[in-house]
Formats: structure tokens, sequence, C-alpha cells
């Protein structure tokens, strides 16, 4: 029966993503995935996590109410100490929100301060699902390119310009992750940080530095955070996530910004969903409180270490020569290659009947028709996961595809 | 520091609702607290449920990660399979949802069928939350008046009229608590649940029955859910909750509506938090799977009907003759008083200053600015929950009462 009632305005101008149509071919049995940006599963601290449930019996009477829509004081002080350390600076508790994984801290922020029609300066390529919250409130993108060094952030005054000599209006809100960003894994270079610190304030456009992966790096020296730099200015917001260093399954992320900014996104919540599981919360803090939380980033970041050399080899050895080029990445998830001549979207239709996935760099652009201010595409990249096929799988996914680019 | 750049237009329209307001009032050391709808946290099954942490060792490799955007398949069985005996019809799996409570229901239902400045037709008084979900997709709202059989459903074609001649448009939905409403405690008839149910498809609007408390009865014969009685008709949609049959900290509600609809909100959902948290849903099903669910509601309602009739006590004994009246209620959370000849608010304060809180009944009233097709407002009315205080709170309470009454 199809629906007599109509669907809003947003929910009739939703499209779904290349992403999502490619997912059925994805999941088809024995089929070797580099697509989705999962953590292992093998390197979940499934005993240590399960453990800290004695706080469900032993403070149960509170874990299972009703908790604040700022989130659960325990978790909270966790997070201030933590940010307190990587911002370099005392964070206070009304700079805090406790989300739903970051995803929900972009999906208040988006609702919070942006109007339907606005535009958001975007790397390309960018995280897909951070376009999606945007869509949610109906922006439009302006894609600043990238390279191998993050994105081109001199080129973001001209952008910004260009969106509102077409659009008659300024970007509302700039969107960045400057750690082993999805999908690319380029690090955001510490010059090209200190300006974009710069450019927020002198173009009067908030940064949202979205930091899910900074602390999974195996290789290197950490870079200042952007919102470490802008040293308690207003223009720069923070979203932190526990998907990539302990678990999504928690679904807990924050964000720290503004106290004026914080109080609206803590009402907007209040309609969205009241406040975060408490039982998370309290696993979570739990976890964190008796210290679990480095030891494990130690041992994941062993994993992910293992996994990405084991991916630059076997892609190394496997593909032909010149068939594909990429950088190796530092730390985070991904592998982004570049196949030069080839439309990546074609290439994944072959891979995957060779029985190996990946993600076409089409899906971490915005779609043409919601570009403003110049349009940016990318048809020859591709994003490999290297955190979820085990070693073995690793060099036979990567052999798939050196069959799937020979056909 | 004031924030430099401009919040939403929907963030700037945000108003703090009259409950917050008072909420500090309420937090004072010493205050009995008729206030809140909150579930007694003597009742919540501690042991139970934690003993069912074993899952988080047994599947957490599952558990710990992502999981599908419609929720975890054990939880969706165990609501397919309520939710089939509740309605009377087989439910199928594109019908049902899994929400971050049931809060995040209304909140993506409000995003998927509403368009700013749309109408919805709410009962006179009812649950603030709604209002604040609906608010944040900028919805206005006609107020059906209720009485102590619920929403006066026969004077439904006659406010539809009423603001179609205002704003040149039909609502676009019908929000309603049919059993125990909040604040009223009042359940629905049979007659006007059917009326309900032609009304919806003959007027062209889709009906949320939203049923938080159908499930806390400690007397009297259930109802069929409106939803029930439509018969799987697209026009009318069903919200549950496991916030006060079982915990709200576990934040888990669900969703039945027509498979195109489903469909949206899980979109919408993708980009808002991407999926409900496995850890708890894996926990609830598993505590449901163990059969507990049942044996801990009739303890639930066991707890709730000695309370409930402490209180009906206590204010026949405390209050002067005359100065409130009140239908006792059959189930639910709430004792809705009426004051005649005075102003509940004021009285609030009185309460406070001899150490008892309620809600005033005007927090349950869109605004009179947010009104369309005629106002409804009430001054005299005042919500008592009876869930949280215990038998000697609940006495003390309604004596401190009585001397705010006298002043």
């Amino acid at each position: 029966m199809s629906l007599p009632f109509a669907l809003s305005t947003l929910a009739r101008g939703m499209r779904p993503s290349p992403i999502r149509e490619l997912f059925p071919l994805i999941r088809r049995p024995g089929m070797i995935s580099f697509a989705g940006g999962l953590p292992a599963p093998d390197a979940f601290p499934v005993e240590a996590f399960a453990a800290c449930a004695d706080v469900l019996a032993a403070r149960g009477r509170e874990v299972l109410q009703y908790g604040a829509s700022e989130g659960w004081p325990e978790l909270r002080e966790v997070l201030l100490e933590r940010m307190t350390a990587h911002l370099g600076r005392p964070v206070a508790g009304d700079e805090l929100l406790v989300t739903t994984g970051s995803q929900q801290a972009l999906d208040l922020l988006a609702r919070g301060i942006l109007d339907p029609g606005d535009t958001v300066v975007v790397e390309g390529p960018t995280y897909p699902g951070a376009l999606h919250s945007l869509r949610n409130v109906g922006a439009r993108f302006a894609a600043v390119p990238s390279d191998g060094d993050g994105m081109l952030v001199d080129a973001l005054p001209e952008v910004v310009a260009a969106v509102e000599r077409e659009t008659g209006k300024r970007p509302r809100l700039v969107y960045v992750v400057p750690d082993f960003a999805n999908p690319t894994g380029a690090c955001l270079t510490l010059a090209r940080r200190r300006r974009l610190v710069e450019l927020a304030a002198a173009l009067g456009i908030p940064v949202l530095e979205d930091d899910p992966y900074g602390r999974v790096r195996f290789r290197g020296e950490a870079l200042p955070a952007v919102t470490a730099l802008a040293a308690g200015s207003p223009w720069v917001l923070y979203a932190g996530s526990f998907s990539k260093v302990l678990a999504p399954g928690v679904r807990l992320g924050w964000l720290v910004g503004p106290p004026e900014l914080v109080r609206a996104m803590v009402m907007l919540r209040q309609g969205s969903d009241l406040c975060p599981p408490t039982v998370t919360q309290a696993l979570v803090a739990e976890y964190c409180r008796r210290g679990h939380l480095e030891g494990h980033l130690e041992r994941v970041i062993a994993t992910y270490r293992v996994r990405a050399e084991a991916m630059q080899r076997a892609l190394r050895a496997e593909l032909p020569e010149g068939a594909a080029s990429w950088r190796e990445p530092d730390g985070g998830f991904f592998h982004w290659l570049r196949f030069p001549g080839r439309d990546a979207t074609a290439l994944f239709r072959s891979a995957v009947a060779q029985g190996v996935a990946f993600v076409p760099g089409v899906a971490f652009y915005p779609e043409l028709d919601e570009q403003v201010g110049g349009r940016v595409v990318d048809a020859e990249h591709a994003r490999l996961a290297f955190t979820f096929a085990d070693e073995a799988g690793i060099v036979e996914g990567c052999r798939r595809l050196a069959r799937a680019l020979a056909e």
C-alpha cells in the first residue's frame, strides 16, 4: 500500500547515497570487505568492558533512571579531564555536551546553526555521514579540494567568496576532519591548521573539527588539534567519539563549544531524545575510570598498524605497476587509492564480481546539484578500509582487486 | 563571551519551557517532588537487568560494533512479537523502527512528515516533550480540549476546519496519548477510539498513538489500542517505550508505521545518530528473552497502585474541602488536580516554599502564540506524579500542599 499522506519536503528530497545502493552487493557471502569504516571486532575490549557492567548492579537505581540532557556526571568528568589535556586549556562543564555518537553532535550543531539553504564548506572528498546530517537540515555544500596534507586551506577565502557571489550569503560552517581524514587518511599540516584558525575568525565562519581518528596514530608525531591552536576562541568547535578508540556500539561522542551554543544544542536535544542513555554512559565512564582506555588504545593501534602495513605490501605486490597510486597513511582507518584513467564506480562493480568491496570516491562528494561556489568531482579514487579484514583477508582482497583491474 | 556567530532561526526561536524554569526550585534539598514523571527508582529491576550483562561478554564482538539503523535483530524480534499480540495482527519487520526512546520516534516522525509552519493537533493539555519535538521542526499547534475520558474526538473536525480557515492548510498530524494520558491520566473511551480511527482516514490526517503508559494499569480492563482498532490502516501510527515499563536509562522506544514512512525515518536517523546503541538493545533484548519483563511489570504496577492510593487518601485527608477536585486514575503516573479559582503557577511557588513540588498545568499547553484554530488555556490545573516519592513522602507532600493552599 502506498503512503496516503505526504512526507515532509525534507524527507521527499532525501536521496539514497551511492554507498547505500552498493550495500547489498557488499553483503554477498564470501565477500572480503574493505568498504565499511568498521573497527576490527577482534580488537574490541570485550572482557574488560563486560567486567564494567558491575556498575549496573552497584548503581542501578541511578543508571536506570533518566539522566541529565548534558550527560552522566561521571562520564562528563572523564571527558573534561581528557579535553583539558587535549586542548591545552581548562575546559569548563558548560562547554561540553555528551551525544549519541559524534553523529548526533553534528546533527544538533546543524540544527542549532543552519537554516535550510545555508551553505557548509567541506573538504572534497569528505565523510558522507556529515553530508547526511547537514542535508537533514537542508544544507548546500561548497567543497574545498584537498591533497595529501588535508584541506587546501588557502583556497578557503576564494571558495567563500564564490559562495557569496552565487547565493548572496556567507557559508555558515566549515566542516573538517584534520587528523586521518575520512576518506583520504590525510593529516592537515600545522601551517594549515594555524591558517584555518585565523581564517575562521577573519571570515566569521565557525569551524567544526571532527576528530574520530586522531588517537589512532601508528607512526609519527601528533599535531595539536585545530581547537587547541584556537586557544578558547569561540570560532572553533570540537567533536570527539568513542567509536574508533573503544567501540561504536556504545554510540557515545561529545562536543566542546561555546556555552551559548552548547545550551542551544541541549534544548534541541531535549526535543530530540531527552538525554543520552545512562546505561552506556555509566559503562564507558567506568571503563575509563578503571584506566582501561589507554592500554586498549595501544592494542588497537598495534592491530591497525599491522593491517595497514599488510595492505600496503599487498597493494604493492598485487596491483599492476602504475594501475594505482596512494600515500601511505600514518594512522586512521583508510587507504585512499587513485586509479588513473579508471572510473572507480565501474571498477567497484568488477571488484565485487571478484569478491572484494571498497567504496568508490564519488560517495565522498556532495552531489553536483547540492554544490555551490564551484563544483568538485572525482571519479578516479576509492577508499579501502584496512581495519576490518584480517591479514589473510587483506592479501586475498588485494589479489581480487588486481583481477578486477586486469579485466 | 557572547557567541560571535548566529544560531539558526530554529534555535533562536526556542523558549525555555515553564517546567525548565522551575527545575532549580524543585531541586532544593528536602523538597518532596511530585513534579517529574520519573519511575520509582526502588522499582527498577536492578539485579535481573545487571545479570543480563553477560551478553556483553558472550556476544561482545557484535554488541560493540555498529548495528543496523533499524535496530538490533534480537530486540526487533521481541518487539515484533509483542506488537503482533498488542495490535492483533502480524506486524512486519519493515513496519518497525527501534528508536532512542519514543522521544526519538516523535523527532524522526516530525522531521519525516512536517514542514515548518505545519499544524499538529494535540490534546489540550498534552505531553510537553511532544510539543518540544514538534517545535524543533517549526510546528504550530491546535489543541482539542479533553475531559476525564480523553480527547473530545468529536470536536476534531471543527478544530481541523478552524485551522484550515486560519492557515489555509490542513493539519498534518494528530498526536494523542490514549492510555493514562500525560498529564490528565485519562483513558480515551472505546467509542472515541473508534471515532478517531474513522476521522483519521476521513480527514486525511495521520494519527500518532503515543503509548508509554498503557501497560501500567492497576485497575479495570485495558481497551484496545487505537492502532489495533485501525487494523493495519496506514493512517494510525504507534509509538512505544521501555521507559515506564522497564527503565528510562536504556533510552529505547519504537515506532510501528507504514513501510514507506519507516524507510524515510531510517534515512533521517542515519544522518541523526546512525543507529541505536547496540549495547542497550542487546541488554534489553536479553532481559525480555529471559522472560523478566512481565513479572517486573507486575511489581511495577503493584508499587504504583499503592502509591496512587496513598496519594488519593492523603489528598482527601489533607486538602481543605472543595479546594481541589480530581478523578482517581486507573493507571499511569499522574493525578491531575483542578484548584477552582486558583492560579496553579502561583500555587506552585507557595508549594515549593513549603517543600513540595508539582507541575502547573500551563506547562502542558502550547503557548498562545503557537496555537492556531482557537486558543485553549488553563490556569487552574496541576499534575502530581505519584510514582517517584514513597508513601511517607506522599503523605508529607500532601500536608505541605495543604499548607500552601491555606496561605
